[in-house]
């Protein structure tokens, strides 16, 4: 595809990535349910209360009983919260009741035990009450039928709260976009292996795991793949059945054994170079219906690549907030090479950004200490200090 | 204890849960590390690059080779990515090499394919290049012994590539706290049962243990006890041999059957009233050195009394971020209680915050509605349009 600008391939990636934003919707119990994104409206199918409860501990009464206090009542029982049958109120007495023990009936108020003096065979009330004081009506606070949460909403402990209040022991949410990595490099061992000569540690299956897991997306398989053309078809394979989006690492570029390139592209893979740095190469393929990024294999450019193609859109379809670009001016000048857009790692300092190294696409340390990428646009070749730069955090 | 401000109370209960910000270290896979927080400094066992590589495709020279450019120059093999013995440059020749591939010894510079004609017998190279063009050295990212991140580091995924790349597999990280949730209440049910005349459903299990898992802790156990005081205290005993907090709901307050209260006060627990709405009756208790928060069993009392009282020490423990209050004028007018200070159920709306309910404790559904806490001073009774407020986000 020759090379392109980061617009344009931004927009194309976009496109491709789009069915991520109409998952189909799965039911999970309410206690898997925090973080997910409802995929219907949710209305309550019961009132809330859903019986006529006290507020107060205290005494269930008529008002009418005590509108002449000080009066001292005969008190016939306690109501607790609980299972119970109902019971019954008999004007000019009293029933000790708990907060939440269902109103019996005939009672239209609670006089609070604060405002009494008795025990358990009488109470004298020192004020009057009118009906209803400190008395919850069923479906004062939710009606059955009423809209609680609507298709959309991010599930916060308070949203459950409210969903386990009105019974709702599950609930329907999009389904989260299950992400598949694959590796690629002949060179590529575990961490916390000993490599050969010539073997180095893979960082690249973990930074792209743990990315996709903390933009919201179920991470379903890690692989790594040999310079073999058949082992990459067959984990191919396995993840477009498994994933809605297949991320790749390495195996894009300008060698002899570019497995990912030249596995990808007969099958209608756009490859080619972008005008960004780092992260250039990158290519882009739909493989059964499954769109597969693959990024270059360089530890920092697979990280800004993430950051730049895929980070958005698993965001978007798993409802978390878009992460939001601002301007700070640069603590100190930079240069920047003219027709590339540069991502270059910065720290903020006070209230402006400094540079955290240069541009080798290799500093996976310097990336680490980063805490923002510094976007320079491809016509800008030097920027002095104070000028306002983009940035977008990490 | 009487009547206590909120001030006085949070100093109390920050006290009781100092413990939570010294957990003991453990040592996890690099794996599971994402959002762990570093309990030591790393220092990096290897250099990175582990060996001089090349920087891209292309052919492995000496420098004084191509001086002269153009040149043409025998190909003598390609040395690929991966496991390998060593290679040999010999002066006046070239080996075709890939990204990553250890440089042979005696070579000094790469040269781009792109600038280069050839096959795999002979390769005419365009342009002259300098000793250490397109090599990247040993130890040029990172050399052995440095200090790569600091304890306390929030596990970010650009973290964990530069741990995996220096090769470690596991890394030492801050024990999270670990929560045991108990509610209490004869009248409680699970949502998504059906509930017996006088039962309601329990919303406080589900709110207290997601609030906690999202504040960064690990809920170790969630159970619900009957007004039996045995049955409190079997649960009690096996949440604080799990846990470094105990949250507890409901048994509180005025009540015949307080069974929170009446099991803890015995034990040194501290019970009373704080002059806050809602969430005004508190408890705190220090059993078998485990601190245990006894919040009152009102749903949006238990979400208001966590916000307050749990989440902030949960944050630090688990090193998050604190949650910012700050400062919005008011869409409308308020009244609030002499001597209390009351939070409020307020959205944001524009450059302003709403009231979405009144101070009834029970309005589950406004808590669920609401995006923070409108917290209004004690002793202020009246607040009007536009004047400003603390807003706690929730």
């Amino acid at each position: 595809m020759g090379v392109r600008s980061v617009e344009e391939y931004t927009a194309h990636v976009a496109e491709l990535l789009s069915p991520l934003l109409s998952p189909p919707p799965v039911r999970v119990d309410l206690s898997d349910a925090l973080g997910r994104v409802l995929a219907e409206d949710v209305h309550s199918p019961v009132d809330l209360p859903l019986f006529r409860n006290s507020q107060m501990d205290g005494y269930a009464v008529d008002a009418a009983s005590v509108a002449a206090a000080p009066v001292t009542l005969p008190v016939l029982g306690v109501l607790a919260a609980g299972p119970a049958a109902p019971a019954r109120h008999t004007p000019g007495t009293a029933l000790r009741i708990m907060t939440g023990a269902a109103l019996p009936e005939g009672a239209d108020a609670i006089v609070p035990v604060e405002d009494t003096a008795g025990d358990h065979r009488s109470v004298t009330v020192h004020r009057a009450r009118e009906a209803g004081e400190f008395v919850r009506e069923r479906g004062s606070d939710v009606r059955a039928g009423m809209l609680l949460l609507s298709s959309g909403n991010r599930l916060e402990p308070r949203h459950l709260a409210v969903l386990a209040a009105v019974g709702l022991g599950a609930v329907v949410v999009r389904r989260r976009p299950r992400v598949a990595v694959i590796t690629t490099g002949a060179e590529l061992v575990d961490a916390g292996t000993t490599p050969k000569p010539g073997q180095i540690f893979d960082s690249n299956g973990l930074a792209l795991a743990s990315g996709a897991r903390a933009n919201g997306a179920d991470v379903v398989v890690v692989q790594r793949s040999s310079d073999d053309p058949g082992v990459f078809r067959a984990l191919l394979a396995r993840a477009v059945s498994a994933a809605d989006l297949v991320l790749t690492s390495g195996g894009v570029s300008m060698g002899d054994f570019e497995v990912v390139k030249d596995v990808l592209a007969p099958l209608g893979g756009q490859f080619g170079h972008i005008a960004m740095q780092p992260g250039g190469p990158q290519g882009a393929t739909v493989v059964d219906g499954v769109p597969v990024l693959s990024f270059p294999g360089n530890p920092v450019s697979t990280l800004v690549s993430f950051e730049m193609f895929a980070r958005p859109h698993l965001r978007a379809a798993a409802g978390l907030p878009a992460t939001e670009h601002y301007t700070l001016p640069l603590a100190g000048p930079l240069r920047s090479p003219q027709g590339k857009r540069q991502f270059l790692r910065g720290r903020v300092a006070g209230d402006a950004v400094e540079l955290v190294s240069g541009p080798g696409s290799h500093l996976v340390a310097a990336m680490a200490w980063a805490d923002v990428l510094i976007d320079v646009p491809a016509d800008v070749t030097a920027l002095d200090t104070g000028e306002l730069v983009k940035v977008v955090p990490l």
